[in-house]
């Protein structure tokens, strides 16, 4: 692979000293982009379109070439595992994931296995591409769904409101629950490490749905599986650090507890204070976040007030110190392209004098 | 009105001693209940059913009646206020409110005012009904819903997964989002003392939305105007004190400054822990919650060491501080009826060791 020209996000997820703060954006590579959608239609569908190395690298270097983002990460989707685990993933348009056989039943739970990695390929060979195809110019993020988020698909059969089925069978089977959050924690690692064999340089598990839990189920259900995945994960890989990023949405009131997980980096969503974030976490692990995404509708203007009022809350990132500069969720489909612009510049012109004192 | 034969719900909330943990639950009178359902057939629509206080007396009392429970709460909608506002309020099977006008352009804005209070009339005629039928059994309790809450249906027009249109206005245009939270805020005071001058003996602020805020944004666009409504507040009627319940569905993170805003109680979702709420809130507020609503789907055994485990996170309930118990969210439509009797029983059963301290 080609050697790694800027390193700024994986030294800042390793809270080593960087001379700017890195910046990327959670679905960065996704419908708010022309070229996105242009590249879509080709493919004819969304599944098409990650199925495909070819196209799934064109989409996820969009983004890198249109803003000079500091890190790409693979353009795929949290459910290629359960798909691989023969539930029928297919997408409504505008309706979201729907799966031909969820899990309900103690018969279905038991049948369930990890994956071929086989059945997988598909995501390792984008990978390779990807890093072949960057050459060098920035760091790929690869990923994957938390096991108690998958659960939430696997079980409902699709997105939900509030997960009733999942959380019927969590309060009333819940050793049912934590065989299938045990068979995803195996398929996890499993994937996110054939990733990193691959040529993922960092990796992220997405918490969706962590946050609908009731403090003590949190931690049972979600944070527990977390755990089990960050132990099996690949450490280093091409002779460095391969750091791993955890991010619950609405686990604000658990980051204490998700720092102490194993992982490198917190993801931090919008409704938490950035510093207050940093103070509960102390220097465990580098913070990710957390602007919300739909600052993006406003005036540049108003972008960058905000853009910069997120790098003060964080402060100064002193020695042992990590910020990564991101959203506090995906980035809204309707998102006008230029503002990501102007998120990306301010980030750039005003971060540096935030590291003077490490870098 | 008759005297008050029950009022360990108001003295509860007043952190006053009593002698078990009273309970009720949001959303108590509504769609799981088969009796609601036979009124809600005879009304015709769910907005006949709120605007004939005969119905909404029937329905509100009708969980009393089969429960026992400590508190009735009126059967209403957060919504009647903006549909007073001429915002054009029905209610679409299956798809929740819609408004007919919403409000998205600075003359619709500036064109809001605070509805008469006739316009509401039969809010207050159902609050007098229930009162006088409810016969000192149980106090009333009234509702609002908060400023910014009612300004997410106004101005996006009915519900929505992330209030883009809502969010775009406060990033844009602030000032805008602002004048309709101060009308909100000055029709929400004329409209909670008016229920509290016909006979409610307790009000509560529902903040459903408040938790999709940035932290900075909750505390101006959710929680200022909220003050603003306790701070116009009538503080007693019929000789004793009408106490107040702020809930932020999702506010954890906020709950000291919640506390800090002239509430006399606070709500508090599932995903927090009551003994770590009790602690940042001290003795300030008295809590109410915060059991998951999908607890009730699981077998009685279940449900009571769920119910038991809640009342114990909050713990002793000694001088001066105050438990109300409930759900963390509105009962679910699909919950069986007599899961709520499991956890009325075991409230009463379990709860009055916890009050040895003070009672």
């Amino acid at each position: 692979m080609p050697p790694l020209k800027n390193d700024v996000l994986l030294r800042a997820l390793l809270r080593e000293p960087v001379p700017y703060t890195p910046v990327w954006l959670m679905r960065q590579a996704g419908r708010y982009l022309p070229e996105y959608r242009a590249t879509r239609e080709r493919a004819g569908s969304f599944m098409a379109l990650a199925k495909s190395p070819a196209f799934a690298t064109e989409v996820t270097l969009q983004p890198i070439e249109r803003y000079g983002l500091d890190a790409a990460i693979l353009f795929s989707d949290i459910l290629t595992v359960p798909d691989a685990m023969g539930l029928g993933l297919s997408f409504v348009d505008g309706e979201g994931p729907r799966f031909a056989r969820p899990v309900r039943d103690e018969a279905s739970v038991r049948a369930l296995r990890v994956p071929p990695l086989e059945s997988l390929r598909y995501v390792f060979d984008a990978v390779s591409q990807v890093r072949r195809t960057l050459d060098g110019s920035v760091p790929l993020i690869g990923f994957c769904g938390s096991p108690f988020t998958l659960a939430c698909y696997m079980v409902e059969g699709g997105s939900s409101k509030e997960f009733r089925i999942l959380k019927t069978m969590m309060y009333r089977e819940p050793e049912l629950l934590e065989h299938i959050l045990a068979v995803n924690a195996a398929a996890s690692v499993a994937y996110l490490n054939a990733q990193i064999d691959a040529g993922a340089q960092a990796v992220m598990m997405f918490d969706t749905w962590g946050g609908i839990l009731a403090d003590g189920a949190y931690q049972r259900f979600s944070l527990a599986p977390m755990r089990a995945v960050l132990k099996g994960l690949t450490r280093e890989a091409e002779g460095r650090a391969v750091p791993n990023i955890v991010f619950t949405k609405g686990g604000g009131g658990w980051l204490g507890e998700i720092a102490e997980s194993g992982c490198t980096a917190v993801g931090v969503d919008w409704t938490v204070d950035l510093g207050a974030a940093r103070k509960r976490i102390g220097d465990q692990c580098a913070l990710q976040g957390n602007l919300d995404p739909h600052v993006l509708f406003a005036t540049p203007r108003q972008i960058e007030a905000e853009v910069k009022h997120t790098l003060l809350r964080f402060g100064d990132v002193t020695e042992g110190a990590g910020h990564v500069f991101n959203l506090g969720h995906g980035i809204s489909q309707f998102t006008p392209p230029e503002s990501v612009g102007v998120l990306v510049d301010v980030v750039r012109s005003e971060s540096p004098k935030f590291h003077k004192a490490s870098a």
